[in-house]
């Protein structure tokens, strides 16, 4: 354990990378760099400054990544409608390459040959940070404190504070929450405490982002997004940033009970796991993305796009964005975008998202052809019998050859 | 055109199959056999029979096929989480294949050698109703009046009425709709009208299936689903045949507000079009669904089948039932439902359907191992260093040669 | 059929489509533009112009694509491995689009309403012509003869050449081939005659570009083919075009009894047909990129690209190169092709292409991991345990709950 | 190490696994239960009992799998046309599940609470034997020496045999092939040595089951195979059974130079490896089921199965025999086989297996429809048209509104 000279750690400013910072100190006899950054968790990251200091941190880095988070990672991600097992909005597993590739950033330029973070040996988190560290930089040692160290209860871990003079804030940790949570601009997420008997219904004051349905307004907000190609740039006509967008939408969705979600999911580690999602803006962006796309793509290509969306889901929710396959899916994904402009036109009410109207200059839908009123010859309703015709050839051929029909 | 000796007209009773069995009487000079079927349309099919004797009409059929049309079509539909360009659930084409084998099996007993429908030339349901009869009787004669006629506009066949004697029953047609719309146990379809602007939102009075998510009531109501085998078999512990789960949970989802789709889609014959569509209890049953496949399925079947899904849509919506490729993607479906038992607890609310628990004695989900607290060694965290570094070996051999990082 | 101004016809000099000049010139009172081109059928073009003239065209086109239609369309689709129902290399359908483009720029550039073909009814290739067609040019008339007009038989044919003063060589025609054929760079095709029985072995003389097995020489042909970016860029280390690459693979091919193919295959238009096809350096050139791809590409990439290969095939044998599918599928291909550079060593056998070495600067082969010698730590074994740990995990669950384990 | 009572070992009866043995009685202090099968390695089995016993063991099991082995895995992945990454047959990986199987199945009837095997830390063997042994007994231990002992040189492994008295037979370990080598009736398979380097040839001499094409008999051999719903039943109109079958074909395409396949392909534990396979009689059936099924097959049936490939292919050679998806994608592969029978006519020659024809009771080929002569009315040419149009019109629709459109 002495090879390692310097590590940059995930660090977060809690308790619990807190006590990473020393443990990694003490065990590899290292240099710590911190790494904080703002993608939108909702908490100030300046504090953390502090507190490294105290450790005895000399490289801390501070930054705010919400503009680029939301920019070049959930932009493209939703471009694809990507969702995993039919509910989740990934909202934890695309936050994580961003991280993993600063880290590694950070790890070149401070001359670091290790990264750590926080994440436990259960999850996917550790994962996702560890496959892109690793397919961003190769020989990197990786130290996940979680999976080494001995400290796997709460007591032990306040017995290590206390020997170690880690100030440890007694308020906060007495009022804290019983669920593991994590933030950032897409959602925030709960597991643990009651969640693990999955009969059992979340509590209403374990949700921070929403409202309740029932505790929403009782009359509708509308909203107009206008897309291009593919991402939507300006709310109710005034052009806005990726990361305004979302934070405004993630205002409307949480003040109108939009984005909670319950499920039980799959972890790539083997195990199914109960969370639950708070992703307000996330919700009405899937929604909204849809409705854009059913006007301005051609139907082939929306097949083809919903035929992949589960393997894209699928890679990232198991952490290879940074991975061919990712990139090979995204070039397939975002050369059928150049048309995905116009505006859609939202009500938000109590829970729901609502499509009022979608209009675009590149629309394909053609009222002349698709009117049940005379269309002046714009389609040949003639044309349908060939077209039944030879569809059904191999049908009735198997069926003239006496083939099982039903 | 006068080889056609019998056809088997799928006659509702309304104006427009009326004038259909004249039309082939007279322009075919056969005998005309009608198939009527409740279907859950919500109207009665009995006066259909008086207005078929009216028209001279010596064999007429008709049939309450509802349990038939959930158990057989619907069900099956739904073990795969089925929808259709990420929204709509198929309401119309799963109860297609059940009539155009209806068609066909009445053609058979009755020495037919023709089928008739309603369907016009420039929608999906002339495609499944005739690649149904195709598959099914590949000798068989279709005839489609509306792409064979003149009687082209209203007016048309008002005169066409008034030559035949048919009678027009004036109250209904002057509080005709202004949309063409279709209904089963499923769900309830407009089209046309204002619809035909993608930008114009649905009026209220539209709606007949369901109350606005506004209108709804104001406390919500709780159900519990019984599934076995991948199928709903009794609601809130009482047991109950397909359809009347179905039309149980049309009551619950439209008192709630909840099933209301408003979608532009593509149709197989080329064209996008508007439409809007009211699935209360569809709705409750695709979110109920994978609730308890969450719970259930292994993890790798469940993305097997997110795969899937899509293509098996694709196949329904496109008239496909009756082919060799459903029964294909049916098997592989149906192999995964074994062990999707157990019970879905859902809260209905002013439009949202949320799921509230779900527990099942086949139920994967490993609270000791996926416990946050201490789980007495069930998972060794160690393991996940090796899972991790040689999934990541691919990533970092490329890195290491230099290969494109991000 | 008077409103037709200008047809431009994809004329090759035969008897067929000098057939057909005169037929438009006289059934749609209308001007004929022919447009021929050497795609490396194997027949000189010039004499068609001659020919043409006799017809009383005024407009010629004859032109020498070869080099376009490998680099553009033939390379392209080899990057995907491209592979229709396991065996058929794609030789008609992709010269397809490349012909249908060039009708419609020559009907833009001479102002011509409408193209023609001497496609017949029952095969793919009317359908790739006139999909080409309306994709490039939506408003564009199409004609085609032979489905409309009622010379049907030789017989008929020749009656029709007598009255209209077609020359008729009968040297060739008594020398007829008792197949229908079709030639370019990458393959000649043959159909019919005694082809229409799946049980009957082709008969020798029947094949065209290459010696039988039997017949080619006793000892192996060595090659090695250069890539850049997924494309052969050199043989034998000398630089060739595209076009020179395919002529050149074509020769060693075919003298060493490479890519005869006999099939039953599957046509869009419903129906199956048999069809004998020489693809000599197709056969190579997919042979060797997928070996080149076996050192450069990543594991994921490349089974991501197995798996959209056949939908690719698909798109192209039914004719929809022109479409957003196509250009959606091709992204992705070529994402993944930017390192599929080096060498391949062939030996080639008797109908054998036999992989005898390959090597790359872009190798992700390694050799220091790979080895069943020491690897001096460069692969840790221990890793294995926690991989294959966490793999088993969800099947180790499901059978400790009973679920099937066989 | 102490709480392992018995390991059921796969025994080959070579000297590193009678290491094991010993190092098992050693390391473990436990009794050692030796299992070794037939299934076609081509080498005596009985003999394995002499020596086990003389290691001290006395729980012995030899047994004949040979028809298990074919009859139930390969056959049935071949009813897929099932190929790796292109190339591989998957020779070693497909008789895995069934050692697998058997190990648990003498482990839970000699009360052993372990199993282990000689599979080394970085194939996909330990992979295969380990996840089929935990999905079928999730609580056994594995035991998997390579990875654990020290014994990682050929000379420790001496030394090691001559400190424990076990019997290193010189001979053959003087003549001891450079190769690693596994073989089973569908394969034999080459690693290392030379092979290491990709652009090295493999030398004549390494091949053990077929003579070169080169050194093949100058005349071919005709073979009729018999298929009935997917699986070969007879040859030349004799029954056989499945390993029958697979015997006389490994004999056939050995004597005719037919199965030799040399690639680089990436294994599951992330790098790539160079391998020499020879399935003289896998390869013959591979393009003989390809051609039945080009007969008797539906086209979307086909072509989804084509789709579905890779992923099955991936499913089995990662190991995953024992999963849900292998049994799911299994059901849809197997409802596709109905109608699978009939005849194929090989002719094998130097390498090549040339399909001479194909006949078939459930043919699908209509002679009548695909005729190039007169087809009486079978098939109507101008249906074309409309199936053209319609099939066309999203692409005219977005070619009208100025799509792109190359």
């Amino acid at each position: 354990m002495s090879d390692v000279k310097k590590v940059v750690l995930a660090y977060s400013g809690g308790l619990d990378t807190s006590v990473i910072v020393k443990w990694l100190q003490e065990t590899y006899n290292c240099e710590v760099v911190t790494f904080t950054a703002d993608i939108g968790q909702g908490e100030e990251v300046e504090p953390a400054r502090a507190k490294a200091q105290a450790l005895g941190v000399k490289e801390i880095y501070i930054e705010d990544l919400r503009e680029e988070f939301v920019r070049d990672y959930v932009y493209p991600m939703f471009r694809a409608n990507t969702i995993y097992e039919g509910e989740y909005l990934l909202g934890t597993s695309i936050a994580r390459p961003l991280i993993a590739r600063r880290l590694i950033e950070i790890a070149n330029q401070t001359g670091a040959d290790a990264i750590s973070h926080g994440a436990t040996g259960k999850g996917n988190d550790q994962v996702r940070f560890e496959l892109g560290a690793y397919a961003l930089k190769p020989g990197v040692k990786v130290i996940a404190p979680w999976r080494e160290w001995d400290l796997t209860s709460r007591e032990k871990l306040m017995a290590y504070c206390q020997q170690h003079d880690i100030p440890v804030d007694f308020t906060s940790q007495k009022k804290k929450s019983p669920y593991s949570m994590d933030a950032n601009l897409l959602h925030i997420s709960y597991e643990g405490g009651i969640l693990e008997d999955p009969w059992a219904e979340a509590e209403e004051d374990m949700w921070r982002w929403s409202v309740s349905p029932e505790a929403a307004p009782d009359t509708p907000t509308y909203v107009e997004l206008t897309y291009e190609k593919g991402d939507i740039v300006a709310l109710d006509g005034v052009p806005m940033k990726p990361h305004e967008v979302l934070e405004r939408l993630n205002k409307l969705g949480g003040d109108n009970g939009i984005g909670r979600l319950d499920i039980v999911e799959n972890r790539y580690v083997g195990m199914k796991s109960r969370g639950c999602y708070e992703t307000p803006g996330g919700t009405i962006m899937l929604k909204a993305h849809r409705a854009i796309e059913s006007l301005t793509l051609d139907r082939e290509e929306a097949h083809l796009k919903d035929q992949l969306m589960p393997k894209y889901a699928e890679v990232i929710y198991n952490g290879y964005w940074w991975s061919p396959e990712r990139r090979m899916l995204q070039a397939a994904i975002d050369e059928t975008q150049h048309n995905v402009s116009g505006v859609v036109r939202l009500k938000l009410y109590k829970g729901n998202v609502i499509v009022a109207g979608r209009q675009s200059k590149q629309s394909l839908f053609d009222e002349s052809i698709a009117t049940f009123e005379d269309d002046a010859g714009a389609y040949d309703q003639k044309d349908a019998e060939g077209f039944i015709k030879l569809n059904a050839l191999r049908l009735r051929i198997a069926a003239g050859k006496g083939r099982q029909q039903d």
